[in-house]
């Protein structure tokens, strides 16, 4: 690794754009239980488990996360669709490279942070599917890039795509591009149509750019309610891109990529003619807020694949007989839904998480007894800003601590 | 402090009860851009500015901050009270020991994280105001309090009491203690009066406990709207505790800290009689929330303090003439209110904190024009989980970046 780090300081001071760029982050070891010394305790004869834990801390049930895997991967490849799936869900290089090893073409990022963490740990197949705005992230870029030639970004601007033109001809080097089609969302992308028609030829003219196809996220049909509304929502969304794919593809343009696709819709978007890839994220842990969207086979229930990501928290407080108060507060679960987070192992209680430090488990009629100093689990309410919290995830087999992955490339790194 | 940790380590060694416990956290120099990175940009005559910086990230106006510290060591000086400021809201060392330096008599903390982090920095005088409930957590505290011999914390519970007992017993060591008085919200804490004194008492006998005194900290008082309407919930709230403490040191139980207090309630509870030390943590930053709850100068707007923390955002996507997409959203934002971020320089616009990685901001009658690639700067909705999502924070005067202080002992450490 020493040599390669040297190697990319000296070809970034070599080029006056960047001159500047910070090296890439690497990944560093976890704080707290380190994987040294998690397996310094195995060999001790005394291997973590959860009760050594300390709370709140975030917890991958590894049975439930690797069926996640193979299903998905299954189903990518009995429908004849590549699966880049996308890495802002779980941030975490070991989860990156287990799903490539299951068939996965690469790894979708939302931003520079992900893919330059990634990239340090040898990732490649990557797409960013943000527009990377300005010149400290096209500086990354051109970093990432260096590192991991065929990582492709979005483009939904002439001036922005000139930027990359002119940062990659500096850096010597022919940057990929997908052109981000709006799915009518209004958020960003171009719209379909003439206007991309027209994106598309003025980038065939820049010599390095690689046009490589489409990006096409609906972000509002992954939590339709109801499988049939959910499959209508992502085929409206879809088919003006889709479309004007397969216009550009009649013209000659030598288009391959079409990403799209959510948990929600993995076994909708299939069907639709054109899609080559899905970049669906949250499969390999679920939350509540997926629970609730119903799916093909219980339309109020959506449990294709299992909640392997859970909370776990201590009860700290017990001093009344209707409650417990527990250590896991707004600062450690994702707020931004009106719903919180369920309780795993344990029913006719309710949860609120409304203080910053701590949480309350109203029991009105337990289905067993809560004491002061007992774990609780709770299902995340959402897992994409739930896991953004955490700096590492310990993966669980039963009561055994079997593994401590680093979440890396965090929103607020 | 290679020193230190040994003789540590050969301690914990050396008590059983101690011999799975990990070593202490130290703080690890930041990613992105080093203190070593901004110094090494300084000496080559190109300082960092904000225009350098990968957004979204969070900004401290250093004016604003080093204000609020002064105005606060001000207030408390001139009301004959001590302050051991919160560090739940800050986790950062710089900022502790700044506050220390203006006058604080130590630091208040939640957590075991953050008292790892800042005794590990040298910081003493602590007081940790969340119970720490089973073996992980009091294996730490004992770490932490053979660093930090003054380390308080909180208790409201007999059993757990005897446990903390026992454990400063077998580390050789007192623990010094505070009891958890409920305030009447039923999260933690013992009842005053009666059952207080009972606990009290008990406590007394117990030979590795120091009882220091009180810990009443009524978190509903704090964002009470309208200063008279929170000066009657506070002195309602607090009345009962400050009452048992006076019988118990009319009785003669050597009780000399009372702590409470919000930055909400910076300006009343000086005046009840017993209150000893203040535990406000929000002031060096403010916050939309804070803003809303009206003080004594203005019942509509609170502005005792000023609003030093920005999250700060890039303009990724303008395709629409109604609105801007920036890359700030779900994750970068403490989603736990009804209201979001308001913007610091630009009005005639509405904020839209919906989406994951992305923010709207809706350009109703904006004052300026906002381009692709402009940084737009937000006040945070409400600071203590805000700063939790972050590493670091990046001091500026201007447009300078004058320092990088690391955020340490989140709650997903």
């Amino acid at each position: 690794m020493k040599t390669s780090r040297r190697k990319l300081l000296q070809q970034s001071l070599s080029l006056p754009a960047l001159a500047a760029a910070p090296e890439l982050i690497l990944p560093k070891s976890p704080a707290g239980y380190t994987q040294k010394e998690r397996e310094g305790r195995v060999k001790e004869g005394k291997p973590l488990t959860k009760s050594d834990l300390i709370t709140p801390c975030l917890l991958l049930d590894l049975d439930a996360f690797e069926a996640n895997v193979n299903k998905m991967a299954a189903h990518c490849k009995a429908s004849n669709i590549s699966l880049r799936p996308h890495g802002k869900s779980h941030k975490c290089v070991e989860i990156a490279k287990r799903q490539i090893k299951a068939g996965a073409v690469g790894l979708s990022v939302a931003t520079i942070r992900e893919a330059q963490a990634m990239a340090a740990a040898g990732i490649t197949g990557m797409l960013i599917t943000s527009e990377l705005i300005g010149r400290p992230k096209i500086e990354r870029l051109m970093q990432v890039v260096r590192k991991a030639p065929d990582t492709m970004t979005v483009v939904d601007n002439l001036t922005h795509a000139q930027e990359l033109n002119d940062a990659a001809a500096a850096a010597k080097l022919k940057l990929h591009v997908l052109i981000d089609v709006d799915p009518g969302g209004k958020r960003t992308g171009i719209a379909s149509g003439a206007p991309t028609i027209a994106f598309a030829e003025k980038l065939m003219k820049m010599p390095h750019l690689k046009l490589r196809g489409f990006h096409c996220y609906s972000g509002s049909s992954a939590h339709v309610a109801g499988f049939e509304a959910r499959r209508q929502h992502s085929l409206n969304a879809m088919t003006p891109a889709l479309e004007t794919f397969a216009q550009l593809k009649q013209r000659g343009l030598p288009l391959e990529i079409l990403s799209g696709g959510s948990t929600g819709t993995y076994n909708i978007d299939p069907a639709f003619k054109g899609m080559t890839e899905l970049q669906c994220g949250s499969y390999v842990f679920m939350d509540v807020e997926y629970q609730l969207i119903g799916g093909q086979r219980d339309d109020k229930f959506y449990d294709d694949f299992a909640s392997s990501l859970t909370v776990m928290a201590t009860v700290i407080s017990r001093n009344h007989p209707d409650r417990a108060t527990t250590d896991a507060g707004i600062k450690s679960f994702a707020t931004d839904r009106k719903f919180g987070p369920n309780l795993k192992d344990l029913t006719g209680a309710r949860v609120f998480i409304s203080s910053d430090e701590h949480g309350t488990v109203m029991l009105d009629h337990p289905s067993r007894e809560v004491k002061l100093g007992d774990r609780l689990e709770f299902i995340i309410p959402h897992c994409d800003p739930n896991v953004n919290l955490y700096d590492r995830m310990y993966c669980v087999r039963g009561e055994k601590v079997v593994d401590v992955w680093r979440i890396v490339g965090r929103h607020g790194d």
